[in-house]
């Protein structure tokens, strides 16, 4: 039983739209499905998505604005290859999905914290020194967050300020549990801008693996045409071009409108394992944990309220009883966050998941008991 | 008119095979299709590569041998992370696909050029400063030749001596006009082996690129296991996993067997292509250049008999006369080899490579007449 993971639930990937959508898309596009693509991505998809972003953020964002990309991961290894040196700085969500950090580990970067605390002494000079700023404001991985509009605001003018890029990673956009995710830090330095073509400092990442299925790869970046460019050149190095066939039946799911349907039904399945989850753990794991419910996403992160719990020992424990969860220090590069876990709700039923709580709840109270100061011996 | 490119004749895309592909793919395997994939590729597809490698090469492969990759470039990328530290030295066949080199280039390193004089003195020293050396032997891009099978030999007597690993592209493998192509080093390498796991110094590349359709991005190496694992990591860090939709398509195209009817078929009219190239330049081209009739692959490596003639200066004439071809620098990484151009014949029908030869050849005259001595000012 793993809570540990970060997939969507497979039971709701549309694969009769699938189906029905890979037809079209051979009709439509014949052999020019099956071609080398464009290292810029299907033209056509290129298109559709440029238009969605602009108008989801009311953006002046063109088809020179996006480079689509083999999933958003392939975005976050290709901005490590064009912006990183060797020992430059970035600052970056704290905690934060390492998984992104990974990407950018061959380049050798070295990093600083960004915990929202905006005003703290010191952090002008940070930013003025970083490469770039890396964010994920919208239902965060692994917190589920959801940063306040004045935060994104106050980031975006302390970035002008510094001069430096800022990475907007988005995936969980789409999984909006209660009421919307907040205004892009993209459409916020949109808003202030003139001209037909988005040509400010934020790099915004997108994905379809959230919102349809994972199994096409296809994600975006958005940014200002010159870095589109570059980061398209360090692409056609690494694959030439993204599949066409995927991206052409990606396109078809996308005009149908799939989205409209099927995000909503999908999320409606998610908020009930949400609150399952979390009624479960308010009934088995608040003696020792509390946590904020999260407004999207995919996760809850609970904190350790009692101070003898460090959650890499508590991780034996529990597959000891056959449950696994993510602990904090996989979310610090300096690995030093020790009183946290990250559990996953998407991708389990809600008799699962209180299954799962339950047997959390079993290996914490065999940790704390074998953890416990042994009287006898005294 | 283009003889420049270096891409299949798109009207042999197999458009409806792959939609009855897809239908089968997504009965057998539901939302499996559509998931995140596990970063080494599709299992079944994984499994299946590793048998036809294995049958193929009479080599012990087995799946942990094999690592699915976005197309062989994504293969080359990987490698590149993976093997080359800044300021290495590459023994590339010479001359050689650039793209190749291209997905090294952002790790700085230096190459030594590998023209199949294996018995040239120093060559033995080259090799053993060399992290790997990089040979396209069959239907190589640019020049069509097909590598002797005692060059390979040697080659791979000198690269066990060396210590050395020895990267062996083989996209062009399906495409063999005249009989067959020769063996490869990886089977030359593992007749030599005992066990039930490839474990030696080749690294092998392929691709369903040209034997089906370039669109899936479906490509594979094949190395000793560690290697695989290093590659897998490496991949995971940038793209997490290839499209799994993609490569389940490509599953059933494979199991269907259709390239035993699709290959000869496609083979058949390159036949055609390139015999009608080659007679319409032994009409038109013969007076200034001469060339070896390729046993496969995709191009003619056409070499200048007139010292006057510098095919970059030639392209400006041949562009004025609507036709392109890719000159011989392109091809040399230091970019001073001159005197000869690559025209593909896959992607043109026979009345339009006529056509284009005939171009070429008008450029050919304004070229010389234009860089003559002007005799009128002596």
């Amino acid at each position: 039983m793993s809570l540990a993971g970060g997939l969507p639930g497979s039971e709701f990937y549309p694969v009769d739209a699938v189906r029905s959508a890979t037809g079209r898309a051979l009709d439509r596009w014949g052999a020019q499905a099956l071609e080398y693509g464009p290292v810029e991505g299907f033209p056509a998809l290129r298109a559709s998505i440029a238009k969605r972003i602009a108008a989801a953020n009311d953006a002046p964002v063109g088809i020179d604005n996006v480079l689509l990309t083999a999933g958003a991961m392939q975005g976050l290894d290709l901005l490590g290859k064009t912006l990183i040196d060797p020992g430059d700085l970035i600052v970056a969500q704290f905690p934060t999905y390492l998984g992104a950090l990974d990407a950018w580990r061959p380049r050798n970067p070295s990093y600083a914290k960004l915990d929202w605390q905006l005003d703290r002494p010191g952090l002008d000079d940070v930013l003025s020194d970083a490469k770039f700023v890396y964010a994920v404001p919208n239902f965060s991985n692994p917190t589920g967050v959801l940063v306040p509009t004045e935060h994104r605001k106050a980031l975006l003018s302390k970035v002008h300020a510094a001069g430096t890029w800022l990475v907007e990673d988005d995936p969980y956009l789409p999984l909006q549990i209660d009421g919307s995710a907040g205004p892009s830090i993209l459409a916020l330095d949109a808003a202030s801008r003139l001209g037909n073509v988005y040509d400010g400092p934020v790099v915004y990442l997108g994905t379809l693996s959230k919102s349809i299925a994972p199994g096409f790869r296809v994600g975006w970046v958005v940014a200002e045409p010159r870095l589109i460019e570059t980061l398209a050149l360090a692409k056609q190095s690494t694959d030439l071009s993204s599949s066409m066939f995927a991206q052409a039946v990606a396109l078809e799911l996308i005009e149908s409108d799939i989205e409209a349907t099927h995000v909503p039904m999908m999320v409606r399945h998610y908020r009930e394992r949400r609150d399952a989850l979390c009624a479960s753990a308010a009934r088995h794991l608040s003696e020792w944990f509390s946590w904020d419910v999260p407004p999207g996403g995919m996760f809850v992160w609970l904190r350790a309220t009692n101070p003898a719990i460090d959650t890499n020992q508590l991780y034996t424990f529990a597959l000891e009883e056959k449950v696994a969860f993510v602990p904090s220090s996989v979310f610090d590069p300096a690995g030093e966050l020790r009183d946290a876990m990250r559990l996953n709700f998407t991708r389990s039923t809600p008799d699962m998941l209180d299954e799962g709580i339950r047997r959390l709840a079993r290996a914490v109270r065999r940790y704390l008991a074998s953890s416990a100061p042994d009287r006898g011996t005294c």
